[in-house]
């Protein structure tokens, strides 16, 4: 079980590691960042440009599929890759973040949570065995638990409470998922360790958890509002503890730099809304730093949107021209915006990887941030 | 100068005819359709994928871009096809069919039409010459004289002033257009045929205009809310009177059917929005007829959009995916719909001209019209 993932560098000054993971039909070169498509679309962007761009995998979240198109379709297709038609690898959040989020419409319990659809308020009730099920009807490739999301701040008391049923859900996951399977293909299955912004809490977690069959491991309930300083410190004690040769996923994270520092700390897996929904706001990441696409600054610019970046786009248009399509709200504004951003999100984890692998990762890093910061708008 | 386009084949029984334009660096076959890109963008839809369903022009508009990005901008680049990085042909509509539709914000005079911008309320005056002097500036493969739309219905009186003032501006136009140059470019002038649904006053309109020194010929003012026979009986008389060797173009035209009937009367170019809006809204053009995608027949549906329809998407995604996309409202949904919907429109003219060289349009119209219109929603 635990070889599908391989380690094939790491750092002398750092915690960095560059491996590859081998499902069936792919091979996933770590450390990745994954696009996000939420209800089974990455937004204003098809799925032969995701390839093209060269992500091998892609985010979605069982708690949308389940609720529309919903499982009787899920099941009709043989689950979402054919649904898609998207022949990459496909991760799964359980949703358990989305439907903390709808706050009034929702009702937690020891046994599960109680909620009302965003879409049509019907009524629904999901159990940490229920959203297995979800997701092997899904087939998602790596599948995410159940968990109690915690707001930010939250006291300690609130975080130990939030912990013991999340980790009381982990166990019941586990033993589900190892009871059951998916006729059709390999899934894995990932723990999520929380413990809020507590290091006790989270060194706590992980020395429990890691003795659970857990495929791989992802740090969850950060991103959440703390300072950068706060998430590095949880991160770098929960890579401290989690096992060497197991996958490590920090979920929904982040921006360019907090993905080069997570990195740094040991990090393998990343996915964020970031690149896709800046895009749609008009804030570009390009290889020269951050862009406000709107600033009249760029109204003549026959600049290359980015000149260093190797993507289709990036040296199509100008800087000008896609001004002017935000401003005249084209539809192609979004679909441009969001390939550089997915472009560059792409190159910075690749370079990452080759810098790990030819050992000048910490050196590349302190560069590369200075240069992207660097950038005045 | 009549020689940039050549007639290849025309038939016994209709006024279908094939041919060939050739520009510079561009060679368009006729008959065929121009996706409409209002602000210098066709919605939904990047310049290299509509290249790569075969479009060769593309339809823009002077009014639209006069007011953003401007002429400063568009002077800057050298023209609208650097500032889109656009290699095809372009031809510009000069917006006075918009300015009308402005209504309370516009003002005619015999000099020309005072109105003000939709976007930020400053005011403007256009004339025949003015709409000359940004079309240079535009650099448009293709240019359309400043004319005075009427409504539908009018009465004779009316559509009769209607017709003397834009006679008035056509020679304005032509004589302006003459006695100036685009330094970087040849550039083409289309008259507009007016004269409402009076088959009289279109008649006197183009035994008149066909005196001045026009490149090509437009038929204005159809597709403005009359039945399709009244319409198909004005693009009768007009082709009959129109020079045969030259260009005819029939203006925001068409669905499907209008298209092919018009092409059967003699008309070689096109215009319209109708692919991509209705995309937009969830209808698709495909070889077996239209479809409503939002449509539950469609929800467990396996079928590709369109089976028969050779594009990078018709045979990719399915009719399910397309319809949790839309229902989901991803942008993705807009993208394929169009892209479908563009495809359709580039292969219903191709077939056209295919058929038209071999001498069998009017036998496969009939037989395509009629498998259009029996698919049974």
């Amino acid at each position: 079980m635990a070889d599908f993932f391989k380690i094939l560098a790491t750092q002398q000054d750092c915690k960095a590691r560059a491996g590859v993971i081998k499902l069936d039909n792919l091979q996933i070169n770590t450390p990745f960042f994954m696009p996000v498509g939420t209800q089974g679309a990455v937004k204003a962007i098809d799925h032969k440009t995701i390839k093209r761009i060269g992500f091998e995998v892609i985010l979605s979240n069982a708690y949308h599929l389940y609720l529309r198109p919903g499982l009787e379709v899920l099941t009709e297709f043989g689950g979402l890759h054919n649904f898609m038609n998207w022949d990459g690898g496909i991760l799964t959040d359980s949703g358990g973040y989305q439907i903390y989020s709808l706050k009034e419409l929702r009702k937690l319990t020891d046994d599960g949570v109680h909620f009302s659809s965003h879409i049509d308020g019907s009524k629904h009730f999901l159990t940490p065995e229920k959203v297995i099920d979800i997701q092997r009807i899904i087939g998602s490739d790596f599948m995410m638990i159940l968990d109690e999301c915690l707001d930010y701040p939250s006291d300690f008391q609130a975080a130990k409470r939030a912990a013991d049923l999340s980790f009381n859900w982990a166990e019941r996951s586990i033993n589900y998922f190892r009871a059951t399977q998916n006729d059709y293909k390999k899934q894995f299955i990932f723990a999520i360790c929380q413990g809020g912004m507590f290091p006790e809490l989270r060194t706590e977690y992980i020395s429990k958890i890691i003795n659970l069959d857990f495929d791989s491991f992802a740090i969850g309930g950060l991103s959440v509002g703390e300072p950068a300083e706060m998430m590095y410190e949880i991160v770098d004690i929960s890579t401290n503890f989690l096992p060497y040769n197991k996958l490590r996923y920090l979920m929904g994270v982040g921006t360019p730099e907090n993905i080069l520092e997570a990195i740094d700390l040991g990090i393998d897996m990343f996915d964020c809304v970031l690149p896709t929904r800046n895009a749609r706001n008009g804030q570009l990441f390009t290889t020269n730093g951050k862009i406000n696409i709107r600033n009249a600054k760029y109204k003549f610019s026959k600049e290359p949107i980015d000149e260093a970046l190797d993507s289709e786009i990036s040296q199509y248009y100008t800087l000008g021209y896609l001004r002017h399509l935000f401003l005249s709200k084209e539809i192609l504004a979004l679909q441009i915006a969001t390939h550089q951003n997915l472009a560059f999100y792409h190159w910075l984890l690749k370079t990452a990887r080759e810098k790990i692998l030819d050992g000048s990762y910490r050196q590349w890093k302190n560069y590369i941030l200075n240069k992207l910061n660097n950038f005045i708008e």
